[in-house]
């Protein structure tokens, strides 16, 4: 297959399925609060009503992954449970239940030629996503596009194919039985590359591109695609461990960020040691963070701190690893002189997702606010926050990295867009 | 030259400007609102006092463009004169009186875990442009980039290159003045395609590239771009006239929108009228519009409505012209069965930028409002009137026609982002 131009079949049928989603969205957008809810709850309903049908589809996605090898994580991840269904359906009613943000008017004004002019919150209209094999995200985001009016074009992990089709199948069903476009949600389930090449040349239909999962995806999704995107959820974050910090707290805060759920984006990667606190503080944090099961790569400068006899795992640091997402519990250890250094240092490694200082000096806890250029900043945090939900935003489709349209954790909001509307009396320009 | 591989000499030099731009824009951020006020007022003073240094340069790109047969309309935009100049020093001073965007607190809130979290508004960092051959538009984007704290880089027509060779030397003896990096405004004077392409590659240390001008540079763009883009200042705009619609009212709301200034994207290129009016309007509407100097292309169904004798330029609609912007007096006539045509016909060929209707039914009105999806929608009102100054919002960097980030007129605001902050007491995640 040549990677520069999809095989015309693929190309046609996915601009029919673009353009299909585009007819669904302008009847998604002239739906009310109440109906989009009802449409929800009845979502929600049948997802608890068809449990047997989807743990089976979800039961052949399992098999086939074990049989191709996938990690534990990647197992459970992909993995459905009764109960984890009905937390599913749960999401959806929680979507129901948050305020729609479509139709809002921020703001608006009377202007001297006569026009009277105000702003009206608006669906983006077609929105797709390209997500890793978690069978819950097609459930997440299909109820978040639909709550906004959005028609979706879905595209999750191949290994979710079963599952995603059972699905997508019950979205219709729901669609069909209000009347609405069966186009409204589509699901892509083949895992080719053609598909995708397909996918992102769309940008006559599809409004936007979220982009969830693994970092080579994005990087070949940012330069190929024509679609507005927005990436998300590649977290290299870093807390930086100031001279002045409280040593016996900070230790708790990076097993918090470290340990405790290693695999998700806003874990820790790196910690940064001021050098004045160095020898005191690494074989504290060794000690501490060791009998929790971390493992340690230090770079040069931090190696000279370590213990020859470390009875804690330590592989010194290859310069490629500092961008590299662990998603383990090994962590990175890196001294620096000074905050100037830190900030150097996520400038340069960061992916600009969440990193924090652990300081008692105001003065240089603002600098680091003021120049770190992360989505979220921490002072004397963990960085296990940066969350839909944890920052009380009540749901959550990504978390950008970017600094268009949305940063940050992505909400409602982040799927609506908005229109000028004016009205005037045969209304000319002066 | 190899379209897909710049040479690397091009590539490097561009990597070179973007990083230091990245550089110089730390430096911005932390700006406050009266440092970067002062800075502009200075501006505005030299550019003042180097007049006749900026005219003399001008005069020859205006030599150069003459000889390489420029059209009247384009030298137009060329021109700088001493008047122009001071309307453009004018602007500086306006910008330097907006109120500052940089640092509002849009929302916060006190999390249940202890966090105090709050959204800051912050630069957006390194922004590129690459606009059309107006030298005002490098001293206004100049203005307004240093308002918000973010580094520019420039790209403007080809034809401006002596002009913006010395108002960018201007600039850069502001910032040293000011002790900022003189990199913190850079103008690209190459106009070569390679330049463009390693320029589209800089998405490492570029956060937003906003395009101005041609249609087929910004599809280029759009397609080649790794960094995001924010598309502007196409318009293909539309008025449909409603059969209810008070006719003697529509004719000057027509003329306004066509030919008061036609070389501008809010001018309109489309009129789309009623079928039950269609016999009784349009000859009323060539005999205003055509005495006031516009030339008339209708489709198949309207040209059933033009005498055959008719005193003013008629020229049938060729398909591929539906999608043309004019820029001239020049006038696509259309007959549309209903509303449901009008809507369909500004859905496939409009540029999402502004469409008018004009009615004295106020369902049929709100069903135009709801279901064109375009930056502005206008009742009863010319097109005219989508711009950042009309709108009320003192400064436009451009008329976004996407849906991201920003739509319709650009102001201060869709040059910042912002970031998310959170104090903590050494917080952990339950």
């Amino acid at each position: 297959m040549n990677s520069k131009q999809p095989d015309n079949a693929d190309a046609g049928k996915l601009r029919e399925i673009a353009r299909k989603a585009r007819e669904a969205s302008y009847k998604l957008a002239a739906l009310n609060t109440g109906g989009k809810n009802r449409l929800l709850r009845e979502l929600a309903g049948l997802l608890e009503q068809k449990t047997p049908e989807i743990c089976a589809a979800n039961a052949v996605d399992m098999r086939e992954a074990e049989d191709a090898g996938l990690s534990g994580a990647m197992l459970d991840r992909l993995l459905l449970t009764p109960e984890r269904l009905a937390a599913i359906a749960g999401g959806v009613r929680h979507v129901a239940d948050l305020e729609d943000p479509v139709g809002r008017v921020p703001d608006g004004r009377d202007l001297d030629c006569g026009l009277r002019l105000f702003r009206r919150c608006v669906p983006l209209g077609v929105v797709a996503a390209i997500y890793e094999a978690r069978p819950n995200v097609t459930v997440d985001i299909s109820a978040l596009c639909l709550k906004t009016g959005n028609a979706a074009i879905l595209r999750g992990g191949g290994e979710t194919g079963h599952t995603n089709r059972v699905l997508a199948g019950i979205i219709r069903q729901v669609l069909l039985r209000n009347e609405l476009p069966a186009e409204a949600v589509q699901s892509l389930t083949d895992p080719g590359r053609a598909q995708l090449e397909a996918l992102l040349r769309l940008d006559a239909d599809v409004d936007v591109l979220i982009l969830r999962g693994g970092a080579a995806m994005q990087k070949f999704c940012r330069e190929h695609s024509r679609i507005p995107v927005i990436c998300g959820g590649i977290g290299l974050c870093h807390i930086f461990v100031d001279k002045s910090a409280r040593q016996d707290l900070a230790l708790p805060v990076l097993a918090n960020a470290k340990l405790q759920r290693p695999g998700v984006c806003n874990s820790m990667e790196t910690v940064l040691i001021h050098a004045d606190i160095a020898a005191e503080f690494i074989p504290k944090m060794l000690a501490y963070m060791g009998s929790r099961g971390a493992s340690f790569h230090p770079d040069a400068g931090a190696q000279a701190y370590f213990p020859a006899d470390c009875p804690y795992p330590v592989r010194p640091l290859a310069e490629s690893e500092l961008e590299r997402e662990w998603l383990t519990p090994d962590m990175n250890v890196i001294v620096t002189p000074d905050l100037d250094g830190a900030l150097w240092h996520i400038r340069r490694h960061g992916s600009g997702h969440s990193d924090s200082i652990l300081t008692e000096n105001m003065e240089t806890a603002e600098r680091f606010i003021r120049e770190v250029d992360s989505a979220a900043v921490y002072v004397n945090s963990s960085t296990r926050f940066t969350d839909g939900a944890e920052f009380g935003l009540g749901a959550e489709v990504a978390i950008s990295t970017q600094k268009l349209h949305a940063r940050g954790p992505m909400a409602l909001e982040a799927l609506t867009t908005y229109k000028w509307i004016a009205h005037g009396d045969y209304t000319v320009r002066k």
